[in-house]
């Protein structure tokens, strides 16, 4: 991320070549049912009314009854864009060969590279920068092609249903599970690009391509592979904040995913949560299948970003309508009560068993009247207190009674439809009879229909769930000069200079200037044996020493053991009041900096109540960060305990972070811990790591 | 629960006749298509071949052709069984006439009772009453009738499909969902009967007669009213120890689902985790939804209980197999790599591209051979070290690539459906093509396919979730003696004398007794005023008191602030050392005394880190209960600190558990804190609330 989103607003490359081609050249073009130079042909060539395709292979053969060239060289005019699915080893040559015909775009079927380990790696990289030189691009290799709706691009192996979702995929079968899915749903893609290797062309390069692209709504990512995470952060915050949702699925939760990845395009997958913290930097969707995934992208078709999280649960039965509620609170809804207007409101066209409360429960209106669903419908959107309503159980089925009930039924469907769109409130509804007329009558009408009432819910909890790219991510900052000493007492130095409270210290290095440090430092005090690893675990801290012959008996015995260097005397703080937290920096090798933020000993190491940010954060985002915690509310005080002073923990942790952020040579920088109190916080312990 | 698991192997009331009558009378015949006795009667007389049905109602008019009778009196003959669906006006005279003919089972469709409010509560006791006065039982009423398909009973609304699912409801609208989504996966009921308003015959009745009914493979109960919670138990509890799974389907996570099934029968909902307390018991598997419902019944029928929890995941792409990894964990599986001897056999026949370990990624190699998923699904069931299969992504779609093709994938869905029913290991399949031959092959074979990676891997994920019915499960004792004070001194007296150490401690009423019983006590020590419900929010606690004036001020101030009745002088427990818990125990209306374990302050309020269990416990029972609190490591020492006494906490708990059980009269009973130690454990506060 080397520009923030607001200042950067094109595209950096120009992937026009790419997604709209003057002409396509296949090369590797091949007459085997069973090679990607077959199938890939076979898509191409249904492009020939917009645009010319050039089969190409070795011989010159021809290939599906058309006249194969045997070079780009030969082709009676120049082609924007080369397909290669040539083997590996002829590449390269492939490579050239199409950019000394003026090509400025390439799409890298080939595989085959990632096997080749570090060999593979040094071709790619070599590919990538002739590539650029050329002043072309290059997609893949070991990509399973690239297609735009709208231009009437269809190079890949399989046609796709066109749409608004600009879809970006590290996997072939991800990639067609969506389509089938989307396609269920009457959606489908304005553009796809297969990532492959992502040699040249990143994620975050597609993602910003997509930015721009007008017939493209919402963006679509499967990926294990970040290249620079922050770029990709980057791409993603500009993507969202200009209202163009980006949805990604990628794993990386187990280390089994993990493995598998590996084995899968050579990818390092990043720990999930920091994952999570990259999302939520860039207002990105964060989905967990690709079942999830359309579902979320048919919902933010539908309904954009209208708020979702106050539920109206509307039933034919109570069963369903307890059922739907628990479902709605699991996926993060809230199901408030209703006013007692909107509650009178319902009761006049309800039987008086009904439940007109939250959830409305019809209980055997349905039958009597059908349309019923539509008169509380209406009501329930325009309940100002309703964001979203939630249908669930039997509507669908009425049908099934009699021919009248049936026409009805569509007809209410047909209305319900109406009023969703008139109204721009989110809508999910699940029905046992799924594949009914008027089931589908709500789904054509833009009222997404779900087999299963979880998905109904989990639909709008997701929506409910989103949240915007984070205003205040900022690039990392200009490098300041790199710290060279790991050591305890530089670690301290350089995040005091900065602005971190901690006690008064002195370095010594012999038994009487510690005591004479002591003096002059007052009161208890700490005294710290330096150049270790870990201090405490190897007796290397004593605690709470008082007067001349305590401070010097510790002393003389870390000397006797462990002969260190030297030595820290410190004031030793007042815990009383106060609350001890660990903040920590560790540089991740795709997404830069990451702060991880806990409160102290239990919760932290026995309860993993930890939470994660890109770093650097503004005191700002540092308190948002520390309201994520569950035990946030230690902070605000329990059982009578004031609270500490959450201005200048914030501060202090935002100045910790852009230590870190500043010093790309430290891997990780802790805080540890860091006391907060009702009157300010202190640093107690510090450590780097450098490389 | 009055009898343990092992005491009781036979149901309790005879439901012989309700099930499998000689003849059946239907009281409320109509011809009237919007009406119950309409639609009952169109069922019942499907049942004619088997027995004699016979249509009553008050003017003696046909119905739908039949001749129809005015009342049982005039029958030909005896019948077992009369659903009565008339007017709730009428409901006790048809009930009477009923008796009076013979019928020894009622089903009462009738509804109108919950809405009556006290009238209605009275008036279905008494029907009770009189129903078992007369030897006979009683569904209902509001029930929607009773279904048996070995004894050819069909008295619902619906024709369900038969099956090895004995089904207990109290919503119709649910069963009706479960039975369609159960018919997809080639399922049905052996019974089903709707428990309405549970008069008389409840649902633990039910699953008593279920658990001895031979065709009932498995119990499927939804409910949201569990009546006598113990009993609930209890029944379930030998269901499935004799190895008939229990899956209940119930709500209440959720304030609103309370709301909505207030409104729909009355019910009182029971809070949330003493329902998971309850299921833990007695070894029911609870599950969130109809779907899971089916598919965790799918699964018990195919798979018994056989493990499930170390999966192979095996894919034909890295894509899906690292998103099935993490979905995998996510449903509590795990993932474990595979031992080098299996790895090297799955080389043996996959393509070096392919990926061996777990996941194993086929790569492509589907195309080229198909059969290659029997071959590796052979090898993974083989494997030692795996329990279950999970297989993802586009098998059942290479049959679209040629006939050939097809045929072989078809024959290899053959070939693994033998090797699944062979192995007897849990296999769950998710593909992209879910409706293709193949997919239907498996299915049909007994391997569940599955539109979604989520739902195939929860399906796994459930199996590997389910525990057994603790065998240590107990009745609740006999009441000792009630208590009848609910003052501090009294409550701490109460656990003391049943074995709970507390520190030595006097009663005093005037200063002077006070700094009497300080000297005895020796040390420090604390005092309490008495009479107070919140001693130390009132200022009532004085801790720490050293010397006979620090006792006397507090004693003195504490007189002229609060003039409590008397003092409570202790000595000082020393904290250092130790862990703080929470042991409380709260008496629910349905499922009697609950246990509530934390560990005190942080944990327990702030991160809500508590653990409930049907009391009383066993010392072993409290042992696993600890187990379950996420913080359960502070207990084995964290940070170098000892490890508290495990033997002597859990002994304490169980006594205390055992106390609450003995006292009927106590609402809640609660230790806190209780001071564990390296050396033991002690109570330091303790309360009481009666009634």
């Amino acid at each position: 991320m080397t520009l923030s989103a607001t200042e950067r607003r094109v595209p950096e490359r120009d992937l026009g070549p790419l997604f709209s081609p003057n002409a396509v050249a296949v090369i590797g073009a091949s007459n085997d049912q069973t090679k990607w130079g077959n199938w890939i042909s076979v898509q191409a060539l249904r492009m020939r009314q917009r645009r010319p395709v050039y089969l190409i292979n070795r011989r010159g053969e021809p290939v599906l009854g058309e006249r194969a060239y045997r070079s780009m060289a030969e082709l009676p005019q120049r082609a924007d864009l080369a397909v290669i699915a040539v083997p590996a080893a002829g590449f390269e040559s492939a490579v050239e060969d199409a950019l000394a015909a003026g090509a400025r775009a390439i799409v890298g079927i080939t595989a085959g590279f990632a096997e080749l380990g570090i060999e593979g790696e040094a071709r790619q990289k070599a590919l990538a920068r002739r590539v650029r030189e050329a002043g072309a691009v290059l997609l893949g290799p070991n990509c399973l092609g690239v297609l735009d709706s709208g231009s009437e691009l269809y190079l890949s192996s399989n046609p796709l249903p066109p749409g608004p979702v600009g879809l970006i995929s590290q996997s072939g079968n991800m990639a067609l599970e969506l389509s089938r899915i989307l396609a269920e749903r009457g959606l489908g893609f304005s553009r796809f690009a297969s990532l492959g290797n992502q040699a040249d062309l990143t994620v975050a390069d597609l993602i910003r391509a997509y930015t721009v692209h007008p017939e493209t709504k919402l963006i679509a990512v499967y990926s294990e592979d970040f290249g620079d995470g922050r770029d990709f952060v980057g791409a993603a915050a500009e993507a969202t904040t200009m209202g163009k949702p980006v949805v990604l699925l990628t794993v990386g939760a187990s280390e089994a995913s993990v493995r598998g990845a590996k084995s899968h395009t050579g990818a390092l997958v990043s720990d999930s949560s920091v994952i999570d913290a990259a999302c939520r930097a860039a207002g990105i969707d964060r989905v967990a299948s690709p079942r999830q995934m359309a579902s979320l992208l048919e919902a933010l078709h539908l309904f954009g970003a209208a708020p979702a999280r106050r539920v109206a649960v509307l039933a034919d039965g109570g069963g369903h309508a307890s059922v739907a509620c628990d479902l709605a609170e699991r996926y993060g809804l809230s199901v408030p009560e209703f006013d007692s207007e909107l509650s009178r409101r319902l009761r006049d066209h309800l039987t008086p068993s009904a439940g007109v409360g939250n959830p409305v429960d019809l209980a055997g209106m349905g039958e009597r009247d059908v349309t019923s669903f539509a008169r509380v419908l209406g009501d329930l959107l325009d309940a100002p207190d309703t964001d979203s309503v939630l249908i669930t159980g039997y509507f669908g089925g009425y049908g099934e009674y009699s021919a009248a009930l049936a026409t009805s039924e569509i007809e209410t469907a047909a209305e319900m439809g109406e009023l969703v769109r008139d109204r721009c409130k989110p809508v999910a509804v699940h029905t046992m009879y799924p594949y009914s007329d008027a089931a589908e009558e709500l789904q054509r009408r833009g009222v997404p229909v779900f087999r299963a009432i979880e998905e109904a819910a989990r639909s709008l909890g997701m929506l409910a769930r989103r949240t915007p790219a984070d205003p205040a991510l900022r690039p990392l900052p200009d490098p300041l000069p790199p710290v060279a000493d790991d050591g305890y007492w530089s670690a301290r130095e350089l995040i005091r200079a900065a602005g971190v409270h901690f006690p008064a210290a002195r370095l010594v290095t012999t038994v009487d200037e510690a005591v004479k440090a002591a003096r002059e430092i007052g009161g208890r005090v700490v005294v710290k044996a330096l150049g270790l690893l870990h201090k405490s675990d190897s007796g290397g801290v004593a605690l709470g020493l008082e007067g001349d012959s305590a401070v010097g008996t510790a002393v003389a015995d870390m000397a006797e053991r462990l002969s260190p260097p030297g030595y820290c005397v410190e004031a030793m703080a007042d815990p009383r009041d106060g609350v001890e937290l660990i903040v920590g920096v560790r540089r991740d090798p795709r997404f830069g900096p990451v702060t991880m933020l806990g409160l102290g000993g239990v919760t932290t190491e026995v309860l993993r109540d930890v939470a994660f940010a890109l770093a650097p954060l503004t005191p700002g985002q540092a308190r948002e960060l520390l309201g994520r915690l569950r035990s946030a509310a230690l902070l605000h005080g329990v059982r009578g305990r004031p609270a500490v002073d959450l201005d200048a923990l914030a501060h202090t942790i935002a100045v910790i972070t852009e230590v870190a952020a500043a010093h790309p040579e430290i891997s990780e920088l802790e805080v540890n811990p860091l006391l907060a109190t009702p009157r300010g916080c202190q640093g107690l312990d510090a450590r780097i790591v450098l490389g």
